[in-house]
């Protein structure tokens, strides 16, 4: 039988699972490729720690050297993340000749034009399904499944730890700092949870599907995010009564020569599929001119789920060196030359409906005094909730809108909050209820 | 630019939307495959009857044999469906060695074998991704996205009919008769429905399904088969009572030597992902020891969704050919030499739980009989709805029951239906509510 040698580079979590999958299910992998998949070495810089798998002492090292240099390995699975490191680890890799395996969504999401343009000259491909959504196939869906769509929409949750705080908020009634805790207790959510809950993750990961749906460059700073620090069980409570759920959703949208790329907390619908994507699920609704919606959902994260994504790169790219063929499918679906930048459209000009919570003084003309400064700013009003129960001496108002453009939001919002019957900030989440497969 | 020849055998519906999509997106379709694909000739028996697009007379003929004879080309398309006519043209075509792309789920069902086992004798490809669920990308996803999963089980909603008859009956309170006619009248239910709500096309699909995920040979006369005409309006409400949706599923699931296969209505929570798909929408919950869930959803049908299907086999295929090679991936994963057939586990040894609806004479003593023949066949109840309301002189006495071996339940029900308490045929549905993503 023949043999591919791969190297791994990053014993971790996702490693480990990695080499425990190679070994578990190595007799259907054999039966299904045709060929054999060794791990000739193992580098990390710890590499007396114990592992939930146990490996052979000679199979590892520290140094990454040895993967980099050995010219029997023609495979290299990164799995360090970060950026520098990881960095120069993949581009010496593909200028050696071999196939890279990564699920750095960080790496790819800042470096990638570096990494892709690397992996096309040197003719070596790069598996990342691993990078976005988990276990989930995304990835390859994009690049193969609806090769022959133009890609309308997709909405997604991108990421399990913020899924997961939302999820115990809605269903237990529990604050965000409470479910925090709660989080990182339990190892679902760093010490330092930003990457996570600011929508930084989520941003990386939506730079990669926007540039393989589109086939042009990105620059994360373009994408508009915000994160679900500032979302409260008051807004999650209201959110119910008007029939949403608030997700922290990751937004690419298709308008004309521009794309909408958005990240921030969003209700949608009830009966929305995406609404019923809970805990540390992540999910994907594709909307494609000739597939209509294709919905995926699978475990974002994971040793194993995870796992399952990177050996499936592996097998992939096998697959391709059996038929001593490389590249088959582009990287980003174009050549890399001459690949414009993707045009986003700014957040300002975006059209959406809007939830707002206003903390009114309980005196008459207030709702008056409001839906003054939204009218005079092209803002039309959908529903207003309004209660006798005061929070801090203040009566909450909640206001739905149509569709209305951000920057008139903004600038209405910014009157109403100088308004002396108005106290605090005004509360803003935005509401997508269109595309509802 | 490269230019590969295609020649479509069949114009109806799909075909029609495979020369619009190829026409609509052609220029994206050749950035992403970096050559072009030329439909060269469209085969039909009838080439008069205008379609939704138009084609220049002289693309069309009413002899395949002119696709079939073409040396230029390379790939062909069968969407004529049926068996004789359209096994013949696919074996030919690999014959002359030409890749096939097609939809025929009932062509491989039943000559599979034949089917499979030519192409790997002729070495050329033949993509199937249409066959089953539409545009929802299952085909790949098991042969690729999850190679390197043991797959666990997969349950599935893999007829459009029958699930728009369902979900119609559920949210509108309508009888099974009713709802079919509309169907009819609609266009979305054929003139003799029993291959659509007898569950002989789930069949075809789950056997190709099967076949993909244990890579064995599957005889589609042991797959058990249970359509949904028996469904009535009393049990879908039942059922909700029971925090329930009546779905028609196909079922897949490894039990050690042996693999269960079973199509019949079934009872599954409100709140799992399946019982959420409405309308002719298909999905699939595959369940991988790896990879844990991963839902797949979409359309299972219709004109667009469809071809958005068959041009991503065609794609696949056309980045074979640039580079040279084909049969990269196996039509069904192994070799076809030496594949074993499927062990199917006997319907009678399954083990699962039931929903029962007896309708007994309103008399004392009735619910000890029934519980009473339960108990001596090993049947434990778990929960009991007992009603005042009489329904044709009878009462209806609902029952589930905790996890039960299909032989039992049968006897059972055998020896309850003699009962002079009871009138009528006990209706049975089966319950799967443990795999809840």
């Amino acid at each position: 039988m023949k043999i591919i040698y791969a190297g791994l580079i990053g014993f971790g979590n996702i490693g480990t699972g990695v080499v425990k999958l190679l070994r578990s299910n190595r007799e259907i992998l054999e039966k299904r490729l045709g060929a054999r998949i060794v791990l000739k070495k193992i580098a990390d810089m710890d590499i007396s720690t114990p592992r939930a798998v146990s490996v052979e002492k000679a199979l590892l090292t520290t140094d990454a050297g040895e993967i980099l240099n050995d010219p029997e390995i023609s495979i290299v699975i990164e799995l360090i993340g970060g950026y520098d490191h990881a960095r120069s680890f993949i581009l010496d890799a593909m200028r050696k000749k071999k196939h890279v395996v990564t699920a750095n969504k960080a790496l790819l999401a800042t470096h990638g034009n570096e990494i892709f343009q690397t992996a096309e000259k040197e003719d070596v491909d790069i598996g990342f399904e691993a990078s976005v959504g988990g276990t989930i196939p995304v990835i390859k869906t994009l690049k193969e499944s609806l090769v022959a769509n133009r890609i309308r929409s997709i909405f997604g949750i991108m990421n399990g730890t913020s899924n997961y705080i939302l999820t115990k908020m809605t269903d237990e009634g529990k604050a965000f700092d409470a479910v925090l805790r709660e989080a990182q207790d339990l190892g679902f959510a760093e010490a330092d949870p930003t990457f996570d809950i600011e929508g930084i993750d989520t941003a990386h990961k939506l730079a990669i599907v926007l540039s393989l749906s589109y086939g042009k460059k990105v620059r994360l700073e373009d994408i508009y995010r915000e994160g679900i620090s500032g979302i409260s069980q008051k807004d999650i409570e209201f959110a119910k009564e008007l029939g949403y759920k608030v997700k922290l959703l990751a937004i690419a949208r298709e308008r004309e020569t521009f794309v909408e790329a958005r990240i921030h907390p969003t209700m949608i619908p009830f009966n929305h599929l995406l609404a019923n994507v809970n805990g540390n699920f992540n999910a994907f609704h594709i909307l494609g001119d000739a597939s209509d919606s294709v919905f995926l959902y699978g475990q974002g994260s994971g040793m194993m789920p995870t796992a399952s994504a990177v050996v499936s790169d592996l097998i992939d790219i096998a697959r391709d060196m059996l038929k001593g063929i490389s590249r088959r499918v582009p990287a980003r679906f174009h050549r890399e030359e001459g690949m414009e930048d993707i045009r986003i459209l700014p957040m300002e000009d975006i059209d959406t409906k809007y939830y707002f919570r206003f903390s009114a003084v309980d005196r008459p003309g207030v709702l008056s005094k409001i839906s003054g400064i939204l009218g005079a700013n092209d803002i039309s009003i959908a529903a207003v909730i309004q209660k006798g129960r005061k929070i801090n001496g203040a009566v909450p108002v909640v206001m739905t809108t149509h569709e209305s453009m951000e920057k008139n939001v903004r600038k209405a919002l910014k009157d109403i909050d100088q308004l002396d019957v108005v106290q605090g900030k005004t509360v803003k989440i935005r509401i997508e209820d269109e595309e509802t497969p």
